[in-house]
């Protein structure tokens, strides 16, 4: 097994076009749908990390603040972020468009978390993330905050310990979890 | 418009078996299928205490800590804890069951929030509940500390106003955010 | 095994939304996405009832008299009415919700009988049911005459032998087979 | 509008592979996805007799007696046999195919009722069926019996006036109703 | 195994409907869809003629000039050509009608090439087919010059040695390969 | 509208995971399957070059050499590589990895013609193709040959008049079409 792998390495694409049963009554993309796709990509990213079979293990907070409307091609970009141990958190990005108008925008992200497993389902040791850009640095270091948010929220980690997470209080300008 | 309404009037129960196409290679139902399946029951929730159009606002960090085999029974149960203005917030239980061994079990919990609109996606203002059992009780106070948590994740808050969540951090027993 | 089981043990609620893809050209749910959903939710309360593998054995004529819309959610409630040997009749009754029109109604009722069967698809003796309610009663009754009818229309029952369900051409008041 | 057409203006003819999610745990086709299959080649038989928009009205008892196994080819087959003012009668044969095996059986029959309508949902008059075939004449005599015990099945017809079924009570060797 | 068999021996029917999900923005049926159902039908034509498990080898250039409706009903007919060793070529016509406007047109056509195998992939000698009717006949005897086009742009034969091909830049008035 | 466009502007990846429903009896991604994933994926890399609606107009042979496996991940990568006033012809590669065992490897690729409609379905004219890579001009190039051959095999043009076409059957190594 490599002993660190960069975020390239991790780097999956997908694309969807929007149909009927994919909508509400407003002909806009359901959230459970676009849930599942981004369980999917990210599924595939943490693949590419680990080269293991994969199980997701928890989701982010994820805002639905922008509609999709039917006919729109939806992109999902997904990213391995960083690696602890058997488990890898997974940045997702999605993009809508509606080509004949030339419109795209980016209208959600989220983190997600994998944990690698054998056939069994035992937990597997995963390679290092070597973040490099400017944008793959803060995606890694945030990662740790992250982190003690869904330990603290599953009552795994005593709020008191997670001294990432608190900056959060003390900082009005952060950008979001 | 009703004024309030109880957290029973928006009771909603969804039963899935879990087949073949919603596995993933551990023969486990996926994620993002039950994602996609939390979403409904959700929004049924959502329609049945607002008598409205609702769509998808966010969902809460969700831990997928026990896996659901192949064949399994899903029960999903939604309720609407609270309303702020034109949005609800629903907690949603999973509960798997493997029938021919006798055994179901809780296996997840996930709280969704959505927005009543008309039919142009303009945001409605929706009754409020009136909580009455000690959960009812206890899932209604928790509400706003899970919605400043989600406002300051969205930016949209500064943490330090964030009241209700900074009681997170000084209490060593809370149960799950 | 249990000798004997309540109703209430076989319960099942299930909830679907009318999706564009379950639809005919009238913009109203398929008689046979109906029936798939009928189904699925009587082979679970089946299950409740065995604690077995099941499988389906028959369908008792089902009217569709009344459409239900796209959009409309659908809530389908199955409970397990009497036991013969190895296999069970399940009583499904369907209700319609436009729920931002605040209407619900009751649009059908099916009886389907099911099979116990072990991993070879041998057939297994299932408990007992005990009605109580008055309505439990009436259906705990109604399903010998019911099981007469299905003998009789497969050929497997003389129908001169089907002494209740000639009770069925003596009495004008008569319910729903 | 023909005032007359024959069974052979109504054929239908569908073909289905038993793929993974349609089947139950002992990889057998679900007696659910079967029906659905039946009311969509139902339906256009329907269609083909009346070159009108048809509405499921109604679905006969039907046995499950012979599983059909994953990979199976499954071949519907159905004809209009009678029409009453704007409903028709349509029959189904189901027959499975193990190819590499090279077997093949008949494994259910199904009758089911459709009703022309307008886009309104308005019934309109449908042409009348002219039998030529001894099969075809027995399937159009044997409709006014079926169709007079769904009318005391559903209470709309006294089953004292139900002539055709009560010869049903007297002949030992009927064929299936 | 037979020594050879008539090609109606593997002549299949299969009827779809176009639902929402089939089609793009114009409503019409995509062609990804279509292509998916030819697939189907033409593996089973092709497990009726060789009693084989089969998969899909190529499928040669194909139209899509006739666009088909929401709601049409869409009948494939295939039948199995020419076999070529463990090879068959399969001739797949497609028709599209608007039931209620009475309009039914061939609107598609398309040739598949199978290869019969075993379960472990290994490819099994298939019979031979005899045509019969002058349609048979022309479309066994255009099959040389089909499989020669399919070698040459696969590379796996010299255009100068594909003699049936060439006769096709030798003859204006030929039909389409 | 833009003059000219380059190649890159129509790049589109598409990634799926083979799932239980989309496989044969061999466990292997049925070719239907992967044919509608090239037609939607073609369809999106022909509408980022039209900024328009498009319609399949026709697709090459494809070969099926190389079977993919349930739960590989499979990537479709698309591109336009010339336009014919309002026809593009897009070019489709297909990846298929085994991500556990470190498997990669390019199993498909395909030709697809898409044509630029308006909402009616009237054609629309499209920008022409400026490739640059080498590649890019080698696909560009053999785009006029792989039309020759379309409209030949379509009876829309003289053999004798298929001038690029004819290179082929005087080059012993010719790519593939």
């Amino acid at each position: 097994m490599a002993k660190s792998k960069t975020v390239q390495d991790s780097e999956v694409t997908m694309t969807e076009m929007v149909l009927p049963n994919d909508t509400n009554t407003l002909n806009n993309l359901m959230g459970g749908r676009l849930m599942h796709w981004m369980d999917v990509v990210a599924a595939i990213s943490a693949q590419r990390h680990s080269n293991c079979l994969v199980v997701t293990a928890s989701v982010d907070t994820i805002s639905f603040d922008n509609p999709i409307a039917l006919g729109n091609v939806v992109t999902l970009h997904a990213v391995t972020t960083r690696a602890f141990n058997s488990s890898m958190e997974i940045y997702i990005e999605v993009y809508a468009e509606d080509i004949p108008a030339c419109k795209k925008e980016k209208t959600h992200q989220a983190f997600f978390t994998f944990v690698a497993v054998d056939k069994s389902g035992k937990p597997l040791r995963v390679p290092e993330i070597v973040p490099t850009t400017p944008k793959e640095v803060e995606l890694y270091e945030g990662a740790l905050r992250r982190r003690q948010l869904r330990l603290v929220l599953a009552n795994r980690m005593d709020p008191k310990d997670a001294i990432e997470l608190q900056a959060l209080f003390n900082n009005q300008n952060t950008d979001k979890a």
